[in-house]
């Protein structure tokens, strides 16, 4: 199987190692050679520690779309321009494309799998969601028997590394990002991953898979990890939770809900100990129960390996269709807004420290049925400003967003109120 | 694509009843309709909550192998008998074969595999390991370009629960092992589960695909739980372990070791969480690292979503050879024996407390090397027994056997030791 390479960063290079390196076995898996017949990058003399030897060079990766070549593997990055005219050139030719691209498969991958499915070809995609965990063919083909109620996750490991130290060291957000981009774990531009973006168009794809419904990353509600501070961590820890950024996808009563937001696991959940630079996934089927699949979410040799694996089924003429059914059956879901969201809440307050002002919050959480689990107030500082925690007992979203609106306008309240969604899943 | 069901038990009504409430999802995702259309098992009369109108009745199970008859799926049980004839009458016959047989597969895999190449068939079993966790297809498929370095996990669900009840409650072995029987988590004849050869058989499934070699059940290590005491629960609680049934299989310097035994894993290690009748594998990769798959290990319903998952790749025309690779390529590893094992270990000895003893088992100890690494004596009750349990650094088992055989020889030790491996894994 001749394969061409858009793309040679730190995946590119990667993949192109793995097909030299593992040669023997991959033969023997495959049933055939895998044979890397032409590739694209931007600098044509950029050392990369990588032979490119025998490889044909093309200046432009449309060029890569040509008879003697296969399988087209997109790793240039990015949800539209080189890579979206790539995937559509390759797939308009027939030609099977293998992608890492989450971006480009959260925006256009409803339309590129139906592409594919009117050119009688696939596009697989196994290395754009939670690296080398092979994810996609578990809710693709594993649970295939399963109708899912629910996949979650903690897919970002730039932002799981910053959370796991924090909580470590108890030092500050901003720093800790900086230590995380001076060590290669987090971009020069972090926003992307920091902000949630990134865990959005991989909850989207899963979602997909899982439900049987058009990608959807638009109606995806998005909150970050950059208002987690230390303070928070430590009131997490004391009430025996840790804080996860985790993407949330939910179809209940035939509307979906999808949302990406820091929350607190209790400290005995599988994915409160999924720390550091690691991904998790949790799928619950109606057959299956509940599964997990833990594992490195990036990298060159975690996605190398889930490119590869993708090639791999190609060369043994797998022939699932891209979202794992017929693009025509895929529905569109209603959706559920986050106001609609029903679960505990976390809340940090920042008051001055005189007597009346707890008599006052609770009185707007009474106001709009905000039942409390219990209260923290740790330093006693008169007249100072202190951190008073509440957490919730359940309660829609809309109360408890109505409830902190009023709360956060009270002049004894000094900062905008915190708020963590408690996750007990 | 017609279907026959060999075996009407808890697994294959499971089977009938997902095929049937789920027709429309495995319609789309199959691309085609699954119409069971035969079935056999012992009493066509008893009541087995699922209707079997409109199915035809085979009183012998072979009799499903015939031309209207596209896949047999294998539900009888025992690694001979009537499976082992069914399998093998539907492979010459160029039928794909679905079992959740682990038995059948650990002693007759390779030649089965081999029997359906030459036949240009397969035969698939995602149910028999770990339930419904697609473990199988994760090696086959999702990891293939990675070389395995090691295969691990918690693969027998009934001694999880007996090891996590025992943790819980401080109950002994035999009371835990009747509640579980009670309950349905264990067999009327537990053997098989507690003596872990049911472990067993599913690690060298495993290990086969994981290392590329022909199943080699025969030279698995096998130990049970049924001396797991509570007291050794205890300990392992207070120096930071839970104590799991685990397989293990490693594929060093081109020797293969395989064994199941009881371990202690750290307390912060993914195994160590998971309890009760859920199951883990461990799966290490050269290019994706770390991966971990979580699930249900056993019941009705993850058995029959992995039989049902395995039926639906067939019916997408799913070609990869049952052991990943074409059964001529499959080797034979040379054996790594128990005796070559290196780690640390925990030995609990209970000896009379009395001067000298302590220096009459720590000289056994350094005379085979044997370097310590903690030593714990509780309770002191002056010329009567207590325990005394001992930590060690890595050693090779050889040397900590023959360390025991003396100390367990003198007369100030007054039961044989009991010695748990530490696995840090």
């Amino acid at each position: 199987m001749r394969v061409g390479v858009a793309g040679l960063g730190t995946v590119g290079t990667g993949v192109l190692d793995v097909l030299n390196r593992e040669q023997d076995i991959l033969n023997a898996r495959a049933g055939q050679g895998l044979v890397v017949a032409a590739v694209s990058a931007r600098d044509k003399n950029r050392r990369r520690g990588v032979s490119l030897d025998g490889i044909d060079w093309c200046d432009d990766a449309v060029e890569l779309v040509r008879d003697d070549i296969d399988v087209v593997v997109e790793l240039i990055g990015g949800e539209d321009g080189a890579a979206l005219a790539l995937a559509e050139a390759a797939l308009k030719a027939g030609k099977p494309v293998v992608t890492a691209n989450k971006a480009l498969i959260a925006h256009h991958g409803s339309r590129l799998a139906a592409l594919a499915q009117d050119n009688g070809t696939t596009i697989l995609f196994e290395a754009a969601v939670a690296g080398g965990i092979p994810i996609i063919k578990s809710l693709r083909e594993g649970l295939a028997a399963n109708r899912l109620e629910r996949v979650y996750g903690i897919l970002n490991g730039t932002c799981n590394y910053i959370l796991t130290t924090m909580r470590e060291t108890g030092a500050g957000f901003g720093e800790v990002l900086k230590e995380a981009q001076d060590l290669g774990y987090a971009e020069a531009d972090p926003a992307f991953d920091i902000d949630g973006v990134d865990t959005a168009h991989k909850l989207a794809i899963l979602s997909s898979l899982a439900f049987g419904c058009e990608i959807n990353f638009d109606d995806v509600h998005i909150e970050g990890i950059r208002h987690i501070s230390p303070l928070d961590i430590a009131f997490a820890e004391e009430l025996g939770f840790r804080i996860k950024l985790l993407g949330i996808a939910e179809h209940m009563e035939n509307a979906l809900a999808q949302r990406v937001h820091p929350a607190m696991v209790p400290i005995d959940s599988p994915l409160a100990h999924v720390e550091g630079v690691y991904n998790a996934v949790v799928a619950d089927g109606n057959h299956v129960g509940t599964t997990v699949y833990q594992g490195r979410g990036a990298g060159a040799g975690p996605t190398a390996s889930a490119v590869v694996a993708d090639l791999v089924d190609l060369a043994r003429g797998q022939s699932m269709p891209a979202l794992a059914i017929p693009t025509d059956r895929l529905v569109q879901h209603q959706i559920r807004p986050i106001a609609d969201r029903s679960g505990p809440y976390y809340v940090r307050l920042m008051v001055v420290d005189k007597p009346g002002v707890i008599a006052d919050v609770t009185a707007r959480l009474r106001d709009h049925e905000v039942s409390l689990e219990a209260m923290l107030q740790r330093a006693r500082k008169p007249d100072e400003a202190v951190p008073v925690v509440l957490t919730t007992h359940d309660v829609r979203e809309a109360s408890m967003a109505a409830a902190l609106g009023e709360i956060g306008s009270m002049d004894t309240v000094l900062e905008a109120p915190r708020m963590v969604r408690i996750e007990t899943l």
